[in-house]
C-alpha cells in the first residue's frame, strides 16, 4: 500500500504536514472529532480556507421539499437534512491587523495531527504575515467522550521575532455560509439559513445563542466560555449578534511572550424543551467543563480510550499502513457510536455533510458487528434507536398496505427520506437487517432485558413484513417478489438470496423469541397460529439456484440475464451509474456490491464450502465495487475460501477508500461502513470469526504480508483477546465462565484468566480461478486507475 | 347505457341544455373545436364562469423543470406543458352596465350544441340581467378545418322585453389566470404566466398581439377581427395592451332590435420565424377568412365533414346512444388530427390541459387505426411527425447506450419528458408501436412512397434497438429483459409478450424493407449482416408460455406472482395506483388495462383460438382496468371469443368514459384512445375486421342489442362499405381495382362499384367462464360504482 502522501503513515494517530489546500476538505474529514452525540470536522481553527464547514449534532436536522417528476402513492414528500449547526470552533488571529490566513503570508510549518490514544486534535502552525511578524500558534481540541455535549479548544498564539499586537476572535457563528448549490428554490429557503435566531446574551467571556429550525421545529441553545492566561495583560469583550458571539482579547506580545486562551463550548438541543431550558442546560453543561478544565476533559478523554484500546486494540506485524487503517476505523467507528445515545449512526458518521446525514442499512449490517465486537452498550444504543423508531416504522407499513412495520431506507428522525422507491423502499432487506443486528448482539452479550423487550419487539414487527411481502405458491414455497437486494444495480427482483435468507433467520428468530416471552408477545398480539406462520414461511423459503452454472443466483433467474460487457466498458465509463441508464444496469449480469457474496458471510451456515467458492467465483467476475460497501465482504469470502492475497488485496483498498480518497467523496465526510470493513476483515476474514446459531467460531489463516494478528473482542461479558500467528493462534480469556468457541473444526474451552495456543486450522486452497471484470480488481495503489 | 342527464341523446350531434355550472369543465371539453392544429375548449364566450379557460396551438409549448428527488443518469431535466394561448374566442356583454355571467341574473333559457355534421358549437341564450333586463344571446362558433389558423365567432345580441344599452366586448387576451396551482415555484414561474409581449397594435376593428414563450423561445402571433352589423347604429373602438385587445361595441337597442358580430382570429406560431413575419402571417390568413366570411366558413366546413361521413360513418340500430358516440368519436378524431400536419396528436388532442399535452402510444396504437381506415392522410402527418422527430430519437437512444432510435414515452416536440422511468423510458415498446402504425398505414394504402422513405427509416431505426435491447441466450433464444410493457401495473419485466411479438414485427419488417428497398438501406449504413442478425432476432424471440396453467404470461413468470387480493379490496380503493403503493402493484398479478390482451388483438395470427379463449379469461380475471385504454381491447377480444354480450358492456363503458366522465377527468380534455376504441370496437369487435400480414379480414357478428351496424372503411385507395346484420354482412366497394379480403373463412373478392352479401360466420361459444375481478365488471350506467 503506497500513497497518501500528505499523511504519514504511524500507529497512533495520522500527522498532516505543511498547508495543501487542495485537500482540505478531505484533512477536515478525516481530523474530525466526534463523540457520536457532538461532530466538529477538522476545519481550521480560523474558519477559512475551508473545504466544508461542519459541526453537528446527531439528529439536529431540517426539513426539505422531496420533490418528485411524478407523483406516486406513498412517496415520502419530506426529506431530511442534517444541518451545520452553530460553529463553536472559531478562533480567528489577526496580527497586527493582518489575519492569520494560510492563502497569505507563509506558513513555516504547519503540522495537524489526530491522535487515537487521546482523541485530540493538535495543531502547530508558524506563520509570518505579509508584513513580516512572526507568530506561533499551538492549537488543541477536543470533542468530550466523557461530556457529550462539550466541545473544547486550547489556543495559543506566541510572538517570535518581533513585538505586534495580536486579536484573538473566539466565535460561535451560526449559519454559516456552505459551498453547496441548490437548484430548487424551496430546498434553498430551507437549508441555506437553516438557523433563526431566538436569543442571544453576552457577559464577560461568556455568551449563548439561541436558535430554531423552521420546518423540524428542533431548538438549539450554544454556550461558550472561556479561560485566558497570557504572560502578558490583555483586553476581553464580549459581543453578540443574533447569528454571531464574539469574544475578542487583545494582547501586545513581545517576542516569546504567549496569549492562551481555553474555550469551552457546550451545545443542547430538543425538539420539545423551550429556548430558556435549554440555555440553562447548555450552561449547566458548560459549569460542567469549567470544573473539570482542560487537563480534566484530557485526561477523562484519555480514560475513556485507554479501556476501549486495552480490550479493542488490533494489533498487526508487517504492514504498518494497515495498522494505521485499523486503529483509524476503530477510532472512527468508536467516535461515531460512543455517545449516540438514541439517536441513529449516520453513514458519514458525524464528520460531514455527505448523504444529507441519513442513516441506512449500513449501520446494522456494517458497523454494528464491530460495535457489537468492542463497544456492546453503544451496539445496544444504536438498536434502542431503531426501536425508538418503531412507531414510524409501523405507520410507514401501514401507509404501503402492509403489516408489523416497514423502516426506512434512509433517515435521519425513522421517516422514510427516499426519493427513488426502487433503490430505497423496495430495499426491504434492511428490516430483516435490523433483525439480524440484535440477534448478533444477543449472541455476544446475553442481554435478556433487552431480548425481552426491545429484541422482542423488533423481531415480531419485522416478521410481520416478510409474512405479507411474501406469498406460498403452489407447490407451498415461499416467495419473496418484487425487492430490491443489497446490489444496487439490480432492483425490483423476486427471490433475492440474500433478503430470502435473512427474512428466514428474522422469521425463525421472531418464533423463538416469542416462545421463550410468551407474555410480552401476547401483548404484541402474538397468537400460536401466527408463530407457526412464520415458522412455515422460514421453512418454505425459496432459495433460488441455477443446476446448470451451479451458483445460487444473486436472485430469481439472475443468471439468465446478458452479461455486461466488461471488456467494452473503459475506465472512465466507471462508476457505471454515472454512465448508463438504471434499466441498462438492471437487466444485465453486473453487480455494484457485494450481495449474494454478502449472504455468504452472513448466512455462512447455509452454504456449503463448495458453493461458497463456486458463488464467489462466480460473483467476482460481475462485481464492479461501484460502491464502498463491497470491497470488505469480498475480502471476507476471499479470506474463507482460501485466496489469502485476494483477500489481503481487497483490504487495502477497502484501508485505502477514506485514507485514500478512493471514492473522491471523502471530503463530504468518512464512510463508516467501510471503516468498519477493515476491523471486520482482519477480524471475521483473517480471524475467520463468524458468530451464528452454530456458535462463535474461528478459523485463522495470514496472508503473505502479516506476521501477526493480535485482536480483542467482547463476548459473554468478557474479553477475549486473539493473536493469530502464521501457524497458530493464541486465545487469552478474561471472563467470568468458561468460553467456548470452535477453532477451525476444533471444539475449544478456555477457562477464565487462561490461555490456549492451537495450530492454525488447513487453509484451502481455492480451485477455480477467480477473475475480476476488466480494470476492476482491487486498487491497491492510490494512482492505479484514477482517484 | 343510461346516465348521462345533461346532454341528450341523438345522432349528428349533443346538447346540453340548462346552465349546470358544475359539470362545466366537462362540457368545455366535450364542446372543444378544433382542427387538430388550433382547438378552442368550449369555454362560454363571457369567458367567466369557466371550468378550465383553453385555447391551444398544437406543439406550443413551454418548457419546465423536471424535478427529481434523486437524480440519475439519463433522467430528462426538462417538462414540455402546452400551454394555453391567447384566449380569442372571448366575447363579453354588458347589459345596462350589468356583465352577463350565468352565476348572476336569471337564464330562462340556455343551450348549447355541438354539431357534427356542422363542425359548429352553438349557443342560444336567454338571460335576465339582475335589474330585469332580458336579452337573447345566440352565438355560433368554428374552428375552420380548411383555414387551419382561423377561428371565427358569430354572436348576436337582442333585446326582448326592454330598451338596453349593450357593450360587446371582443378580446384577444393572453395569460389568462388558470385554476392551477404549482408546488415548485420554478414550474410556476415557467408557467403561470407562460407568454412575453413582444408587440400589440390595433386599428379599426381589428387588432394584432405577439407573445414569445421564455423557454421554449416559441413565437405567437394572434390576430383578430370583426364585421359588425346592426339593426341600430353602433360604435367601435379597439385598444391594445401588451396582454390585451379589445374591440369594444356598443349600442342601444329596443326590444326587438339587434346587433350582430362576426369575429375572425387567426393564429400563426413558429420556432424560426420572427414577429413581423409571424404577424403578417396572421394578418393574411385573416384576409382570407375575411374574403371568405362567415358563410364561406361555413359552407367549407359542411364540405370537408360531408365528405367524411359520406365514407366513414358508423351507422347503428338499435342503441341511439351508442349511435351518439360511436359519431362523436370520429369527429373528435377527426378534430384531432385533421390538420396537426407534422404536429404530434396528444392523448387529449386540442380539447384540454390534461397529460401536459402530451402525445403517448397510444397515438400509434389506439388512434392511428382508426385514421388509417377513415382519414389516410391524417395517419400519414402522424408518422411525418413521428418521423421529424428520429434525430431527438437517435440521440436519445446514444444516451441510453442503445444503437437506433429511442422514441419518448411522452413528448410534444420529440423529447422524453418522463419523470419515472419504470413507467417511461423502460416502455421501450411505444417504438414497436411506431413501426406497426406504419405497417397498419402501409397495408392499407400501399403508399411506396411513405414506404421507400419515412417507413424504411423508422423500421429500420426502430430494429436497431431491440437488436441491443435484447440479447441470446445459451441455447439460442432471444430475450428481451428489463423492460416494460403496456400494463402499467407491471414494470421491469423480462420477456413481456407485448412487446416481444411487437418487436419481432418490427424486426421483420425492417428485413423487408430494407430487402425492397436496398439503395435506401444501404445510406442508413444496413448491411446484409445486420438484416441476417434481425430476421434471426425476431425468428429466435422468446415468448414465454406458462405451460402448468396454459396461459401466456404476460411476462415471463408473471403468472407465477402472487394474484391480488381482490376480494379485499374495496371499490374505494380503486383506481389501485391513487392507494397502493408502484411495488406492491408490479410484484403482484393485477393488471391495469390490456397488455396480453392487447397482443391478441394487434398480434392476433400468433394465438390459435384456443389460446386466445384461455388468455382473454385469464386476464379478464385479473384486469381492473384502472386505465382508459382498457375496456375497448377487452370488447375485441370479448367479441372475438364470442362472448358477444360482455364485448358490449365494454363498449358501453367505453362510450360513457368521456360521454359519462367515467374516470372524472373529461374536465381536463378528451380520451383520444379510448374514444377511438369505440370505432375500434365496432369495426374490429363485431365487424370483427384484421389487417396484418395475412390479409385483410373481417369475422362480423352482433350483439344483442344491435340489429344493424353499417361502417365505411378507406383502403387500397377506396371506399369498402360493410354492413352487418344479424343474419348476413353486404360489402360493397368503391374502388379501382377488385378488393379481396376474408369473410370469416371464406375468401371473398369483390369488384369495383359491386356489392356482396354474405351469411355471417358462426361465432363461438366460449367453453370457458369469463369472470372479472369483484367489482371491476364493465360499467355500463354512470351510477353504478361511483365516478
Amino acid at each position: 500500500m503506497i500513497g497518501r502522501p500528505e499523511f504519514s503513515v504511524e500507529p497512533w494517530g495520522i500527522t498532516a504536514a505543511g498547508a495543501d489546500l487542495e485537500t482540505l476538505a478531505q484533512s477536515e474529514t478525516l481530523f474530525s472529532l466526534s463523540n457520536g452525540h457532538l461532530g466538529w470536522r477538522g476545519n481550521l481553527d480560523e474558519g477559512e480556507p475551508a473545504g466544508m464547514p461542519g459541526s453537528y449534532l446527531n439528529g439536529f436536522f431540517e426539513e426539505r421539499p422531496l420533490p418528485h417528476a411524478e407523483p406516486g402513492y406513498g412517496y415520502p414528500e419530506t426529506g431530511e437534512t442534517l444541518i451545520n449547526t452553530v460553529n463553536g470552533k472559531l478562533i480567528r488571529l489577526l496580527v497586527d491587523d493582518e489575519p492569520l490566513d494560510l492563502r497569505t503570508g507563509e506558513a513555516r510549518r504547519h503540522e495537524r495531527r489526530l491522535d487515537f490514544r487521546q482523541g485530540m486534535l493538535r495543531r502547530d502552525l508558524e506563520w509570518t504575515s505579509p508584513s513580516g511578524r512572526t507568530v506561533r500558534v499551538r492549537s488543541r481540541r477536543i470533542v468530550s467522550l466523557t461530556e457529550r455535549s462539550v466541545a473544547a479548544v486550547v489556543y495559543e498564539v506566541e510572538a517570535v521575532d518581533r513585538a505586534c499586537r495580536v486579536v484573538v476572535q473566539s466565535e460561535l457563528l451560526a449559519n454559516e455560509p456552505l459551498p453547496v448549490e441548490y437548484d430548487d428554490p424551496r430546498i434553498a429557503a430551507a437549508l441555506k439559513r437553516p438557523l433563526t435566531a431566538v436569543a442571544a446574551s453576552a457577559s464577560g467571556a461568556r455568551a449563548d445563542l439561541v436558535h430554531r429550525t423552521s420546518g423540524s421545529r428542533l431548538t438549539v441553545a450554544t454556550a461558550m466560555d472561556h479561560l485566558i492566561e497570557g504572560t502578558v495583560g490583555f483586553g476581553v469583550e464580549t459581543v453578540v449578534e443574533p447569528d454571531l458571539a464574539r469574544t475578542t482579547v487583545t494582547a501586545d506580545l513581545e517576542p516569546g511572550q504567549s496569549l492562551r486562551i481555553v474555550k469551552f463550548v457546550a451545545y443542547c438541543w430538543s425538539a420539545d424543551r423551550g429556548p430558556a431550558a435549554l440555555r440553562d442546560e447548555a450552561d449547566a453543561n458548560l459549569a460542567v467543563a469549567l470544573r473539570s478544565g482542560w487537563d480534566g476533559l484530557v485526561e477523562q478523554q484519555r480514560g475513556v480510550l485507554d479501556d476501549f484500546w486495552a480490550h479493542s486494540d488490533v494489533a498487526i506485524d508487517g504492514d504498518p499502513e494497515l495498522q494505521q487503517a485499523v486503529r483509524f476505523s476503530l477510532f472512527s467507528v468508536l467516535q461515531a457510536s460512543l455517545r449516540a445515545e438514541g439517536t441513529a449512526l449516520p453513514a458519514k458518521g458525524l464528520t460531514g455533510p455527505g448523504y444529507d446525514g441519513h442513516s441506512f442499512w449500513e449501520t446494522e449490517i456494517f458497523v454494528l458487528p464491530v460495535l457489537v465486537s468492542t463497544l456492546p452498550d453503544a451496539a445496544r444504543d444504536a438498536l434502542r434507536w431503531r426501536h425508538s423508531t418503531l412507531g414510524i416504522a409501523r405507520r410507514r407499513a401501514q401507509e404501503l398496505r402492509l403489516r408489523g412495520a416497514a423502516f426506512p431506507w434512509r433517515t435521519i428522525d425513522g421517516r422514510e427520506c427516499s426519493g427513488y422507491w426502487p433503490a430505497g423502499t423496495a430495499a426491504f432487506h434492511v428490516n430483516a437487517d435490523i433483525a439480524h443486528a440484535c440477534l448478533r448482539y444477543l449472541r455476544a452479550t446475553g442481554d435478556d432485558e433487552f431480548e425481552a423487550g426491545i429484541g422482542l419487539e423488533l423481531l415480531i414487527e419485522t416478521a410481520r413484513l416478510w409474512q405479507t411481502l411474501g406469498h406460498f405458491d403452489a407447490h407451498g414455497r415461499f416467495h419473496i417478489d418484487g425487492v430490491t437486494g443489497p446490489d444496487e444495480y439490480s432492483a425490483i427482483v423476486d427471490d433475492n438470496v440474500y433478503t430470502n435468507l435473512m427474512a428466514a433467520q428474522n422469521l425463525r428468530g421472531a418464533a423463538e423469541f416469542a416462545e421463550r416471552h410468551p407474555a410480552g408477545a401476547a401483548k404484541l398480539g402474538v397468537t400460536p397460529e401466527e408463530i407457526a406462520g412464520w415458522r412455515t414461511a422460514a421453512g418454505a423459503m425459496s432459495i433460488p439456484y441455477d443446476e446448470e452454472r451451479r451458483v445460487h443466483p444473486q436472485s430469481h433467474e439472475f443468471t439468465d440475464h446478458d452479461r455486461w460487457d466488461f471488456e467494452g466498458t473503459p475506465p472512465e465509463e466507471y462508476p457505471l451509474m454515472e454512465h448508463f441508464p438504471y434499466f441498462e444496469l438492471y437487466r444485465k449480469q453486473v453487480v455494484k456490491q457485494a450481495d449474494l457474496v454478502l449472504a455468504l458471510v452472513l448466512r455462512s451456515r447455509e452454504f456449503t464450502d463448495a458453493e461458497k467458492l463456486r458463488d464467489f467465483a462466480y460473483y467476482e467476475a460481475l462485481t464492479v465495487r461501484d460502491s464502498s460497501l463491497s470491497a470488505a465482504v469480498q475480502a471476507i469470502v476471499a479470506a474463507e475460501v482460501g485466496a489469502l492475497q485476494l483477500a489481503a488485496d481487497y483490504l487495502a483498498e477497502t484501508a485505502l477508500i477514506d485514507l485514500g480518497d478512493l471514492h473522491g467523496s471523502t471530503g463530504s465526510g468518512l464512510h463508516m461502513a467501510s471503516l468498519a470493513g477493515i476491523w471486520t476483515t482482519l477480524v471475521a476474514g483473517f480471524g475467520g470469526m463468524r458468530h451464528d446459531e452454530d456458535g462463535l467460531r474461528f478459523a485463522p489463516r495470514l496472508p503473505e504480508n502479516l506476521d501477526r494478528l493480535s485482536f480483542g473482542i467482547r463476548v459473554d461479558g468478557g474479553s477475549l483477546r486473539v493473536e493469530v500467528g502464521r501457524d497458530e493462534t493464541a486465545y487469552t480469556w478474561t471472563g467470568a465462565a468458561a468460553l467456548r468457541f470452535a477453532h477451525g473444526r476444533e471444539q475449544v474451552e478456555v477457562e477464565p484468566g487462561a490461555s490456549t495456543r492451537l495450530p492454525n486450522p488447513p487453509v484451502p486452497v481455492p480451485v477455480i480461478e477467480i477473475t475480476q471484470p476488466r480494470g476492476r480488481s482491487p486498487r491497491t495503489v492510490i494512482h492505479s486507475n484514477g482517484g
